[in-house]
């Protein structure tokens, strides 16, 4: 009753081009700081399950068919065989690709060929910085190479992601940085890095932040839950509010992604900044059978218009699915209710879900 | 099954007098900082469906139809006749209407008369401090006027609010400032103000709290989701927790107006302290077809005679409509599953509706 | 459909000893600070509803009878026999006690006895440290019982719990204090005190969680809602990031008790940490019917092996009836709906029960 033909897939990354073993599959099942504790695994959560649930029909397997068995029969498809078949079985048409996480990771190119798909570049801020500084010699070129770095990085790039708030929060201060700061900030980072090294300055990273909102591509913001080493309500997209406000009226979208457990927070600012959106995605991939009612939360504030669907899955095909299996049953069964319930008109429904879905997205990234 | 023959509205405005376009309608149906985001409109949001839910059948259409037909009815009736419909059809008995906002808005006694029912005046702390200080003279003078006019409107109104978190928020020292801090805060802000000038000084605001609690009159604090400018964190009702502290035990009731997303913890004050009230109010309006899931989430911590009805609408009487309409079903819904299911006796179910939708108000307010 | 055959009720205090009337009884149904609001009964809440749901069968009555009838039935059998009526008809096979709060409350081996089942101790930390401050004559001294008490604790004690969070906050500085720092406390603190005075110095409670943590035995801390006197964002389990990342590898459990309405976070810290572990059962008894959907969230984020079933229950045996019934069919509601969805196995929803249930404590707490 609720179809959503094409998804756009607003956030994510590649998958992993090596075999995987139960124990390297397990492990990119959730983020933690250390292995499972004794007697558990992290098969036994809700991302596990809802893999059980929707990929083994994909290999040809029973939904639910136990862990080793599914493994075995990815190892015997292939990794790019098996990647292919679940990656089509997604139903994603466009994959938006994150590019700025290591490992042996499919770019866009080849995570739309094996999806049978479009694909986009999406330029993680950080990683651009620090390729900027493996090749600048002073502060003065370092600085002159990160904003034409980004300025070109804005011709091809559909989106610029930033990690600024997992490392100090998100409650940085909303304008930008003086000059001489930035010059002092770089002059430190630079005079104390090797090559490779990673940009955690925290002036450095507003000035990068500021560079990318003049750039006019739409700004990705990683709010809610995220890497380890994190405490999650410095995360809490509320704490971006100044920064917000400090940005509205200047032509550049900034995008809230992730959010839970933070998820109606973000969705308020969706519903009060023009310029502001929620993203509706990893959290369906973390809370699986519960992801009817985590996407119905967001759905309370954030104005139909202001929200995009993603996965932000990473390295495994199997996250892809989950997350647009998770999101499509989700969306159609909270629609649905509504329109049975008549609180909602068919009509209406399906013109959301379709928003939702790939239209929003359509439009914010200026897709095709 | 589960019926609610009265409704207080324990928290509302007046509605506009002026015709409305469709751009002026669609400004009223949510809070926001600047217009909507090209390619998007107010009207997809929870409160814009609501509205075309609820309304057009009052106007003499199907529901859900399109926003500019019901516009077209609304203007071919004329303002007061289709504000007439609207809150004779949202089942409310009795209007409690806060007139401390700006506008060409019906006051009590008009509105009243347009929905065929009772009406009594909330004063706003904060617009009777503006008014005393507009026509004192000195320092003495005003603070003296000050306290008199608290007294005076306490002899009428039928409770105070105030929007005292939503500048500075709710994190506020909790003791009544020194009368030295006052008079050095009113001697500066009297002295820099021209007439009709805002109330922001956050010591003078303290004061006004306190003149109000002495009233003996019911206190409405304004949490949670409130006007653009504020960050909500700064909202949560929880930092009220030492401000409840040091007034219990006076005989003046605190309602907690809003909530929402924080209502879980307006429920719990309301548990813990015995003249602590939670609203159910505004939030279903602002999260229409979520709203059973919100007012059930009030009802988990608040003791049931504590919970308090209103539609907190203002300007549009399809605001006061929805509210109502909104908080009727969800109030059905939830109270009839838990009856169905067992865990409560219909009876109790019963009670409890009459409570939260009218007998609270009555007894906290002395509504006859 | 999904069956517990046994419950661990990880964490609950001893039951009343003595007779009550209405307002005795009424007083045990929730925490307070004031006696109910007039017009209201603190009956008229999720906890009295589940009471008078689940309990009157038990003593032979109809569901939902009136209160006074309920309490005329119990004096009629007396405490001990309504008691053991109770506690019997609740399903817990075993409990797990914390003895350290004051009252004529039933010890865990009388508490086994009545109830049919297994009982274990939990010691409060802060209770014994009062006990051997009571006895000890110098800093010195009191330093080195105090250790030697909590290595001889450990060896009959089933687990260790502390309130640390509920005075100060859970925000505590995570390392160890300094020998000298808890040295100079302690002097403070033996010198100012008179025999039975509360430990409530911030560095001795720090020292006294990192001697449990030495001790290798399970510790239990409370957050969320607790005791009068608090205010709820202080005890959100997010607070505890540092201290947790603190005491990882060390080999020590740490069990996020109550948690609600912060549920998430704990659950959140759960599936990150490897030794965190999120209690499911508190929360229940405050939320009534709508435990399921309070459930639901802890198993958003929480690794289903990290999950551990409590009552919370205190005083009176109505509310380990309650915890336990509420418990059971929340937990067969929302696996039941998810099998019946096909989002689940049925297999795996079982398996799931029993661990939330039963299997997960006795892992954790090393029991038979």
């Amino acid at each position: 009753m609720i179809e959503t033909p094409s998804l756009v897939d607003q956030y994510c990354h590649g998958v992993l081009r090596t075999e995987l073993g139960l124990g390297t599959f397990e492990a990119q099942l959730a983020r933690t700081e250390g292995p499972p504790a004794a007697g558990t695994t992290l098969f036994d959560t809700q991302t596990g399950f809802a893999v059980r649930r929707w990929c083994p029909p994909l290999l040809g397997l029973e939904p639910h068919c136990p862990p080793a068995r599914y493994l075995a029969r990815r190892r015997e498809l292939g990794v790019l065989e098996a990647g292919r078949r679940l990656l089509r079985g997604s139903g994603i048409t466009t994959y938006l690709v994150d590019t700025g996480l290591p490992g042996d990771l499919t770019g866009p190119t080849e995570l739309a060929s094996a999806g049978g798909a479009d694909a986009h570049e999406i330029v993680r801020l950080e990683q651009l910085a620090e390729q900027v500084a493996d090749t600048s010699g002073t502060v003065e070129s370092f600085l002159a190479n990160l904003a034409e770095s980004v300025h070109a990085a804005a011709a091809h790039a559909v989106a610029f992601t930033s990690v600024a708030g997992l490392g100090h929060g998100l409650a940085f201060a909303p304008e930008p940085p003086e000059p001489g700061e930035v010059r002092g900030a770089a002059g430190r980072w630079l005079a104390g890095r090797r090559v490779g090294g990673p940009l955690t300055d925290p002036v450095l990273i507003r000035h990068l932040l500021w560079i990318a909102v003049a750039s006019g591509r739409p700004l990705q913001l990683h709010a809610g839950l995220g890497e380890p080493g994190t405490r999650i309500d410095r995360t809490d997209p509320v704490l971006l509010t100044d920064f917000v406000r400090a940005t509205a009226g200047l032509g550049t979208d900034l995008i809230l992604l992730h959010g839970y457990p933070y998820h109606r927070h973000a969705a308020h600012l969706a519903g009060v900044f023009p310029h502001v959106y929620a993203d509706s995605g990893a959290a369906l991939v973390r809370t699986g059978a519960r992801a009817a009612t985590v996407l119905a939360e967001i759905l309370e504030l954030a104005p139909f218009g202001k929200i995009l669907f993603s996965t932000g899955a990473h390295a495994l095909p199997e996250l892809h699915v989950v997350g647009a299996r998770l999101f499509r049953e989700a969306l159609g069964r909270v629609l649905g209710t509504w329109v049975a319930e008549g609180a909602w008109s068919l009509e209406d429904a399906q013109r959301v879900a379709r928003m939702v879905a790939a239209d929003n997205a359509r439009r914010v990234y200026g897709l095709g």
